[in-house]
This record gives structure tokens, C-alpha cells and sequence, in this order.
């Protein structure tokens, strides 16, 4: 893989500002892991399937910068994102005296990064921590903006911290080992960031999903590298979420409604946040804030990148209950992300009744 | 109780900013409570000493600002501040489905305030609290800088976050009701503003002792009013501890080996921490930066507090240990806060010998 595809995006947070390396081969690079803070211990946590193809290079680049390099593997899934999990990383740093200038590294996917993140954000009251997201999903998305969480039986990510990482690496060569499913699951949120910021974006996806579905590593380095930029300018304009960016959420009402229903681990995010977007889109053609031709264009690209478009049929009833526990929910009403025109989102309720509608089209 | 003992501290920390009122009747007084951030609910977090007394009063004052005020009241004592308890709170919420607008208020000493805070910070990311502490220590210190945590098996406070609260409501009120040893505990938190930041309210307590272990209002009020401006001032100018505001843990890193040596809840947290005033003023002793008179004025003031001046003989070994996984610890080496002159505080490691010596002559 050549090193010549080599980009950075960084993110404005004031004092908590950060930059996002892209590149191939960047494990193994010893100038990614320059210039972090230092400590006499780094402790990487990774999970059973990502550790034993990577933790190795990390654990070699680290050991030029850390005295003691430590690595913890968790259980791999959605299911292993709870506090027991939590703990154990805590169990860790504090059988090794870990103190608080200790550096954890997320070596993995969403739920690496989401549970290494929070741990970072308590241990100590907070250490410093680095994403090295290894799937599509985690580089374009959930690696980066500081979101950090862990499920409680009732609800999904309900327990957590904004809390921004010193860095992001994310090393392309990755996504070469990356089951089929998940890149397809990474690639909807990729197309996400079109219809909510940028149809010039979008309409590149269009021209390249054959090229993406084929791990192209140009076509690869400019999703991952534009999806990012869109990231970072809407989390740089809102860190903790009290407006904009909720936009980000796109999909992810009616998605979550999905995971929830269905159990989580059934679908995964990704497919249920493709399929979330094409009821989202009807949603918003119901309210007449775009076309008809929109809602089809949307709904093509996302069945071209191998995700489902029609929701599993939980009935009405349970896709509301489902929604009405969203975070995003207010003392019971719903926030939907809506596209008003394409290229631009807005948050705002919408009638059971047309809500209905939508579910009743979608599901089958 | 008279109403005209009335203050206000504001602790500057830019959107963080917030006020501290301190009078006696503030929970059943509408004013203290107008002006918080509008739910749909509110949820009262105390515990079965504290509840019975107070919880009614409070509820009734919220009524009139959240259509619904629930309370949640914990198990009293240190036992408790674990995961378990924190997942009880998570529980109460999602159960009612509250949003990410809910306003939590905790209603208690410091124990209920960490735990709350703690509460506060991760439920969905972030909810709004308010700190309502019912004990001179919670009211002088702990409700005070945004300090949340839980303890883990292995160490006090190993799991929290800094999360600042809208707002700290001190009614003066509640000390009546306070346990004699516990009043005692928290005079050891007002007695060590004094040698780390003003020998002026140091010669006031002094002067003023019998009158706050008679619990005499407008004493009280004082001696509240300028603990919270001295730890408002340190925290204003370090919210994070990544300087002046381990001064604040003055006496706290023997006193932490006595809490641990001996098992969390033999000694009260005030106790220890005054004993390890007399320990950490010791050192600074046999450092050459204060005088014995400075010394066994200090000894004398906490005496006279009713606090241990004698540490228990848990062995050199065992304090070291302890010390060793303190928090202000970096890499081992332990970091004491030691006075120099009275007056002023400074954070710096010292000889294990020395500190040896220290133990040997302040333990039986």
C-alpha cells in the first residue's frame, strides 16, 4: 500500500482541539505516535478480533515513546459494551498503578473506541486518550467528535461523556481486513454526511460506491477524509450537542428504533442507520421538504452499497416506543433529522400520524 | 433561625460559572430555587438519614418550578458509593424516561453529592444538577469546585468526572441536625483553608471555635462564606487539578492512607484528613519550611476541634503503600502538599526517611 495518500483534518475545539491523520500503513509509522502527552504507561484496549491483527504494530510504535506498553482485550460486540466491560478496564489500571498522566489507545471499532473513551473520560477523573479507529464506521464516524458511552439495559449509549481524544489515527490498511458487512455498515454513514451537508459529496459517493465496495485506496482515503472535514466543521460549531449537531443523527431516530426492536446486534448499526435514512427521507417528502426524485436517489445509493432499505415490520406502536426513548426525545415528542432542501438537515417533531405512514411504506 | 444571614460566592469558570448560597431556611425559601434550568422533571437524590429530614421541604420549594420532583433516596455511608448505588440512579431515570433536560439536585453530604454529580455527568452525556449539601464538610468543600466520583475496590474516588453543578444551595439550617462528630469532621476541611491560603481566617477560627462546635448561626455562616471564597478562588483559577488545586488537598494525602489503611468508614474523611494536617505540617517541619510553633498551633486548633491528632500505627510500609496510589501520584513517587510559610501551600515530593520519621513520631 503506498504512503503517498497521507491526509489531515483537524478538528477547533478551542483548548480541546485535535487532528485526524489519514493515511495507509500509519500503525507502523513511527511520526503518527510523535508529540502525545507523555507517561510512563500506555494501555491499549482492543477486542479479540482486532487485537491479534494489529496490537502487535501498535504495541512496536508505541514502545519508542512509553516505558510500559499494556494491552487489554475485551469480547468482541455491541453486547460487551456495558459497565461489567467498563470495569475491567479500570480493574486493570489500577492492578498495574496506572496513574493519571496514563495514555489509553482504542484499537478497534465503535464500541473500542466508545467504552475506551469513556473510560479515559472517569479514570482518575480523566486521562488522555487516543482513537485508532480500525473500521469504516469508527474512521468516518463514531472515532471522532469526543462521544464516548456505554449501554444500560434500558437504552443504548445512555451512559456516557463528551470527552475529546488527543488524536485520531486511522490507518487505511485496516479496512482491507474488514468483513464485507461492515464496510457496507461504515459506508452508510459515509453517505449520511451528503444529504445532510454536501450533495457535491454525495454525488461523488455516486461515481465511486463500485470503487469503495471495491476498498479502492484513493476512493477510501477521500471518503474517509471528507466525511471527517464534514464531521469537524459541524462538532467544531457544536461539541455537546445543544443544537447543530443533531443533524448527525440522520437515520438514527428511526435506526435506532430498528436496533431496539429487532435486539441490538441484529442489524447493525449501520444498516439500521441506511434504512433509518430512507425513512427519513420519506419523512421529510411527506412534510413536502423534498422530492420525490430525492427519496429515490438516496434510497438507490444505499441498496447499492449493500444496506438494507426496507425496515423489519415491528409495527407502529413499537417503532414510537422505541423513538420516544431517543436522547434526542424531550419530554416525550420525537426530534426527527429531516432533509430541507437536500444538502442541508433540520431537527423537528412530525405528526404520529404521517410518522405512520412512513413506517407502514418502509416495512414489510 | 433569622433570615438575614445571607451570602452569595461566585465561583468563576467562565459558561461554567455558578453561584453559592448560604443562609439558613433556603430550602423552604421559593427564591433559592428560581432561575435553574427548565424539565419536565426533577429527581431529588438522597439518603434514609438525610431524606426523612429535608426531602419534603425540598420538594415542595421544586414544585413550583417541575411538574414532577421525584426522590430517590440511597442507603447512607461511604459503603455505598459504588457502581451498584450510580446504576440506581440510572435506573430511576430511564425508568421515568427522563430526558436530557432533567435537573437533579442532591440532597446530603458528600457522599450523596459525588455520587449525584457523578449521576449528572454521564446520564445521556450530561444533565444539569443542583448541590444541595446537608453537612458542614459538603458544605465547606466537597459540593464545592465539581469533584464527582465513585470509589472502586482498589482505591476512593478512582471513577468520576469534574462536572460543575448549576448552582450550590447551603442552608445553614440543616448543621443543627448534624452529629457531633460529623461537625467536627467538617471543621477539619474549614481549619485547612487557613495554613494553605489565609492566616488571617486561621487566627478567626481560632478565635471562634467554641462558637462553631456550639454551632452559633452567624459563626457558621462565616466560616462557610470563606471556605467556599478560598476554594472558589483555587478552582476558578485550576478546575482541573493540573496545578494550584491539589493545594486543596492539604492533610489529605496521609489522611487517605489512614481511610485506606484502616478500611473506608473507621475514620470519618474530616478525621483523617485533620490528623494528616498534623502529619503534612510535620513534614514541612522537618523540611525546614515552617517553625514548630506553626506546627503545634495547628496540632492545638484541631485538638480543640475535637479531631484526632494521633494516627493510627498501620506501620511505615502500609502508609507508603497507600500513599504510593494516591491520585496526586506520578509514577510512584508521592507528591505531598506541605506549607510554606503558613499562609501558603506548595505541591513537591520528600525523602521517604524523612517521611518515616514523620509517621514514627505522629502514630501510636
Amino acid at each position: 500500500m503506498s504512503h503517498d495518500i497521507a491526509h489531515q483534518v483537524s478538528i477547533a475545539l478551542g483548548d480541546r482541539s485535535y487532528a485526524i491523520s489519514i493515511a495507509s500503513g500509519l500503525l507502523s509509522q513511527p511520526s503518527a505516535w510523535q508529540g502525545l502527552p507523555r507517561a510512563a504507561t500506555a494501555l491499549i484496549v482492543t477486542n479479540d478480533t482486532v487485537g491479534p491483527l494489529y496490537a502487535a504494530d501498535l504495541t512496536r510504535s508505541l514502545s519508542a515513546h512509553y516505558p510500559k506498553v499494556l494491552t487489554l482485550s475485551l469480547p468482541d460486540g455491541e453486547a460487551y459494551k456495558t459497565w461489567e466491560t467498563l470495569q475491567s478496564i479500570f480493574d486493570v489500571l489500577l492492578q498495574n498503578a496506572c496513574d493519571r498522566k496514563t495514555v489509553l489507545f482504542a484499537l478497534g471499532g465503535g464500541v473500542v473506541g466508545d467504552i475506551t473513551g469513556f473510560a479515559a473520560a472517569c479514570y482518575m477523573r480523566g486521562v488522555p486518550f487516543v482513537q485508532v479507529p480500525t473500521t469504516l464506521l469508527a474512521q468516518v464516524d463514531s472515532s471522532v467528535g469526543g462521544k464516548t458511552a456505554i449501554n444500560h439495559p434500558i437504552g443504548k449509549n445512555m451512559v456516557g461523556a463528551f470527552y475529546q481524544p488527543e488524536r485520531v489515527v486511522c490507518d487505511l490498511q485496516t479496512l482491507q481486513s474488514l468483513p464485507a458487512r461492515e464496510l457496507s455498515a461504515g459506508l452508510a454513514e459515509v453517505i449520511k454526511y451528503g444529504p445532510i451537508a454536501d450533495m457535491l459529496f454525495f454525488d461523488w459517493i455516486e461515481q465511486h460506491i463500485d470503487a469503495l465496495l471495491q476498498r479502492d485506496a484513493q476512493a477510501l482515503a477521500y471518503a474517509v477524509q471528507r466525511s471527517c472535514e464534514i464531521k469537524a466543521h459541524v462538532v467544531g460549531q457544536d461539541e455537546r450537542e445543544s443544537g447543530l449537531r443533531a443533524i448527525l443523527n440522520f437515520g438514527h431516530t428511526f435506526g435506532h428504533a430498528i436496533e431496539a426492536g429487532l435486539g441490538f446486534g441484529q442489524w447493525l448499526h449501520g444498516e439500521a442507520v441506511g434504512c433509518g435514512m430512507v425513512m427519513a427521507a420519506q419523512l421529510s417528502q411527506r412534510l413536502g421538504l423534498v422530492d420525490a426524485a430525492f427519496t429515490e436517489r438516496l434510497s438507490a445509493l444505499i441498496a447499492r452499497a449493500g444496506l438494507p432499505t426496507v425496515g423489519p415490520a415491528l409495527g407502529v406502536e413499537a417503532y414510537l416506543h422505541h423513538m420516544r426513548v431517543d436522547k434526542k426525545a424531550e419530554a416525550g415528542d420525537i426530534r426527527f433529522v429531516l432533509i430541507d432542501p437536500p444538502g442541508t438537515a433540520l431537527v423537528r417533531g412530525a405528526p404520529d400520524a404521517l410518522v405512520a405512514d412512513v413506517l407502514q411504506a418502509c416495512c414489510r
